[in-house]
């Protein structure tokens, strides 16, 4: 961590995932001895970092499959699947009735200096002058700004810019407020006339992944985008093992400082890409799940994971941004987006609102597929909202060779209907090194076309393959030989590892049918079907149709939005009411707690099978399916 | 001021007023030669303490003259003059209309803990029980909070106390705002019932002393009180040294850092006085003179002394105490009054609002005499105001023996009118010391009165008495001979410090006659005088008369408040909607620039005399000197 390596390190240093290990190639390491190292591979130097104590200067190799690729975080998608994908000018009209106007504004200013018949205050001269050109009334000021207020006005010769925040700056907290309301703050004062040069950051803080876009607030633009690892995977790859993490001595504080770090880097990588100062910079928005969004602002999440589940606070005041260490100006504050529960974050609420299927009469499926997958029901009238933990399958956990959506995961899969051999893609286009959550998913779908697993996940042994053949954890299908791998061992899929992943795509699929029936609705009715998240971006539709991940409906019912929170994180830095819409769109939210929904059990078994139990409810796939038996 | 020793430091340590005389005993000093130090003195160990150098461990003895007692800054007089003094009770009546309606309030609470099916926020939870249970809406709440939020709240299973202010914590600035656009914030949660402890603390910040009174704001009392010396007397005695301090290297964090050190340890005094917990304390309202408001504030006085004498801003938005170095809870926030202009501070606004002027029709005279005088005139329909830079001479500068109020100041005097011998009067009843700016007054009028002087301020040579001679500085009288004094030196009043005393009464006055002319009124319109401050307190209101330094008016017509920066912070503490008076208070006040008054050095000239040059302003004190005369 300290050399600022990435490796993987799942379950947050406990030593049971065994995916941190590293090579000890020179120096001393005290290791505990561990079931995840054999003999063999300890005495090649093999250990988990999690394990080791370093008692000299040592030299370590990270092995390929434990190391994390950041390059890989920021590709795009060519093969577009069947859905539709909107452009990002596109993406913003999704919400109706918004139109470019900034909460931040600039204001160049030019003040009569003060004479022995005019000797008012510094800040009532600003404050006079920026009523009588531009009509403010009323304006708070930031008290930091009086230190530096009466040199600013010299210096400049009384020509000035002021920067003006018209928000809820103390916000109103729990109660959804009428537009109008708010007031206009004065929170920056620049030399000379600074107006064309006016910034905001947009952050997606996710559990796995961190991105941040710098806006152009004068010309509606993103200038530069940049992304990087959530340094806490360090502490544990999903949100419970790192609330774990933050209750531990001094916990907390690491988490929060490793983020902060990361999103400086972020925003000085975005200051020098775009080639703007960093003091031209006056806000910062942030949408993050529950989780992470109490992490950064360093809020204990520990009564998050203890039922029944009480976040400290949906809403939070803006914080100045300084006081989280993050490194800005000091007039900069950071908001966070509003969560509903303490498992449906402001991510959401972010989707959601760029989304606009607040503002729509057509019943929607709003879905995040993750760990901690969400999902949102609703439409203009109403919405019910519930998060369903469908564990870590999709980003590759709990795969005997998973891995996340880096170099070398294989993500693409066709199989040869009369060999069954295999036809592998890989991210970055090298030897195959393991399988990502979109990868699986391409996999068991074509496996069941194929009829190389049945509906129950099972492979069928009787085909004339030696591909498939028992392993140390059952059955299982070689995807390349050790000759053939980046890691020089076998790939494989397994029973197990298919019934892992049939139980996540399960725990989503009960989750919408649950929430449905809650409202007396079925799959049926949904009208539409939006997909955000990075997970979504890289799904096959009609693969994950197949599988039983996503419901059988026209596939021009599916839209994919990709990120939703830099989305309307960008809708509300573009446009000051559009921040009225999204605390509204938290409040509409009725967040239902599957785990007390007696009737979700009953939905999650029944989705344990390929596509469902019920055949009538993929009717599409059903009918392939059977056709394909009959040839 | 290492060691926490208080000397007289006048001029902030550029070497010339020649008040910290300080002898070395032992160990080893490099001082600089000085005119203040006479050779022979300058063996026997005598230093200006400003201009030597520590070399080596010191002891060091701090002669009476160069000593200030901290003991003397609260006592009380018991001899009464004449003019009215109300009790502290009948002081907060002075005002019309207010009631007890403190913005700090305390509500207990008992929440039902959260379910599986009523899993919403900490926050959320809160929020909602007070506008259940107490009809608070759009409540705002203190980021800050949320970190301790959820611990206390299941601390104390559930039953907790709020602590709320209806305020504009972001406060509107340099435009008056109409009543009841207040917002509640919440800014504190205990745990249990502590809703009968609840205090806020008061504070006059005077240039030269401190005065802080801890408040029951269940009880409307005031529970304790204390003071002690500004620890920036070391630095300069008046605020334009303060000002020329500041620009040094480091000055402003070392005056801002003094004052805050000095106003802890008065916090200290009243908590451990009253037997509360600092904890309870929840809000500090603070009231002082454009200057020292800057400097706890930590912001640059630069501009205040340079023409055209700007402040920084004269409202100041409520600042996070802890931030200034205050010594209390995190919630706690410092409210300043706010200032008219860089020489009219909220000293004089809280003590204009307390004294309830501004709500009455009769025309009143406001001053607060003192190195800076200030001048208030007007009534519940207008307000003039000026600051009169009237010289040290009030507290003891510029006076061959002057010296401030402490223990062994002369402070009243008698002269026989046969033998011209002095009876004479110091505080704490000891060997006298030196003359303090009251015993000035009472000896300059008696001597006056008696003939000893003639209305231009010279000695009347002609009297047979010894007592009057010829000293280094012109002609002298002698009030105490070496062996009578404390000092061991012959205690002398000389023409010199006449004149500077005539000057400073001159100033005062020609203050008073062009504000009044500026409205084009006469002395003869006012029908009331208030008396404020410290100096005001302790003078004897028919000698003040006779010297000029006051206007001769029925002695009825006078008024003595005492501290009015107490008075009207106490109110506001109180009184919520105080606040908003505070705030008209200085927006009706129009600033007038006597330096910048033609007429003013008119004014000023023709005071230089006593009573006056024009007898007819002066006719009680002018008939009185005749009568005397003719016997």
């Amino acid at each position: 961590m300290a050399a600022g390596v990435y490796i993987q390190a799942s379950c947050g240093g406990e030593g049971f995932c065994g995916k941190c290990r590293v090579q000890v190639e020179k120096g001393e390491v005290e290791s505990a001895p561990t079931p995840k190292i054999s003999e063999e591979e300890f005495a090649r130097g093999f250990r988990l970092a999690c394990q080791s104590r370093v008692r000299s200067d040592v030299e370590v190799r990270i092995p390929v499959e434990s190391h994390l690729d950041r390059r890989v975080i920021a590709r795009t998608r060519e093969r577009v699947s069947a859905g539709r994908r909107v452009s990002p000018q596109e993406l913003e009209s999704l919400v109706l009735g918004w139109c470019f106007n900034p909460a931040l504004r600039k204001q160049y200013l030019e003040l009569e200096p003060p004479t022995p018949k005019d000797n008012r205050s510094d800040l009532s001269r600003l404050l006079l002058s920026l009523k009588k050109k531009f009509g403010f009334e009323g304006i708070s000021v930031d008290s930091r700004l009086l230190h530096k207020l009466p040199f600013v006005l010299r210096e400049a010769d009384w020509k000035v810019t002021a920067t003006l925040v018209q928000t809820r700056m103390e916000s109103q907290l729990g109660e959804y407020q009428l537009r109008g309301s708010r007031r206009t703050k004065l929170i920056d004062l620049e030399p000379g006339d600074t107006t064309q040069t006016h910034y905001s950051i947009v952050l997606d803080i996710g559990t796995t992944t961190v991105w941040g876009q710098l806006l152009d607030l004068n010309k509606r633009q993103t200038l530069a985008e940049s992304s990087d690892y959530n340094p806490q995977i360090q502490y544990g790859d999903d949100v419970i093992t790192r609330i774990v993490y933050s209750q531990k001595a001094g916990g907390l504080k690491k988490l929060q400082e490793s983020v902060v770090g990361t999103i400086n880097g972020i925003i000085r990588e975005l200051i020098a890409r775009a080639g703007v100062e960093l003091s031209r910079v006056s806000h910062m928005t942030a949408a993050g799940n529950t989780i992470m969004t109490h992490l950064i602002l360093g809020l204990d999440p520990k009564y998050l994971r203890e039922s029944p589940y009480t976040p400290v606070a949906n809403y939070i005041p803006p914080v100045r941004a300084t006081e989280l260490g993050l490194e800005v100006g000091e007039h900069v504050h950071l908001y966070t987006f509003p969560s509903v529960a303490s498992y449906v974050g402001g991510d959401i609420v972010s989707g959601v609102l760029g989304s606009g299927i607040y503002q729509r009469k057509p019943l929607t499926l709003y879905i995040d597929i993750g760990t901690n997958g969400e999902i949102v029901i609703g439409n203009s009238d109403w919405m019910v909202t519930a998060a369903c933990s469908a564990g870590p399958a999709f980003e590759g956990g709990g795969i005997k060779h998973g891995m996340r959506a880096t170099t070398g995961a294989l993500e693409d899969f066709r199989i040869d209907p009369v060999s069954y051999e295999p036809m592998l893609l890989t991210i970055g286009m090298v030897k195959p090194k393991g399988i990502c959550g979109s990868g699986l998913i391409n996999m068991i779908a074509e496996f069941l076309e194929a009829g190389v697993i049945t509906p129950n996940g099972k492979f069928n042994t009787d085909l004339p393959t030696r591909r498939i053949r028992s392993g140390p954890d059952g059955k299982e299908y070689v995807l390349a030989y050790a000759g053939e791998t980046a890691t020089g061992m076998d790939l494989v899929l397994t029973e197990v590892d298919i019934d892992n992943l049939m139980r996540a795509k399960a725990a989503m699929y009960a989750g919408y049918v649950t929430l449905l029936q809650s409202v007396g609705l079925s799959i049926s009715n949904l009208e539409q079907v939006v997909i955000a998240g990075a997970f979504g971006s890289f799904i096959d539709l009609e693969r994950a149709i197949t599988i039983g991940l996503l419901p059988d409906l026209p596939l021009d019912r599916f839209l994919f939005i990709g990120n939703g929170s830099l989305l309307g994180a960008r809708l509300i830095s573009f446009c000051n009411e559009m921040l009225d819409d999204g605390e509204r769109v938290c409040k509409m939210m009725t967040n239902i707690e599957l785990s007390e929904n007696p009737h979700f059990m009953d939905n999650y078994m029944a989705a344990l099978f390929l596509p469902h139990t019920n055949g009538a409810e993929f009717p599409g796939v059903s009918a392939r399916l059977a056709a394909k038996k009959a040839i």
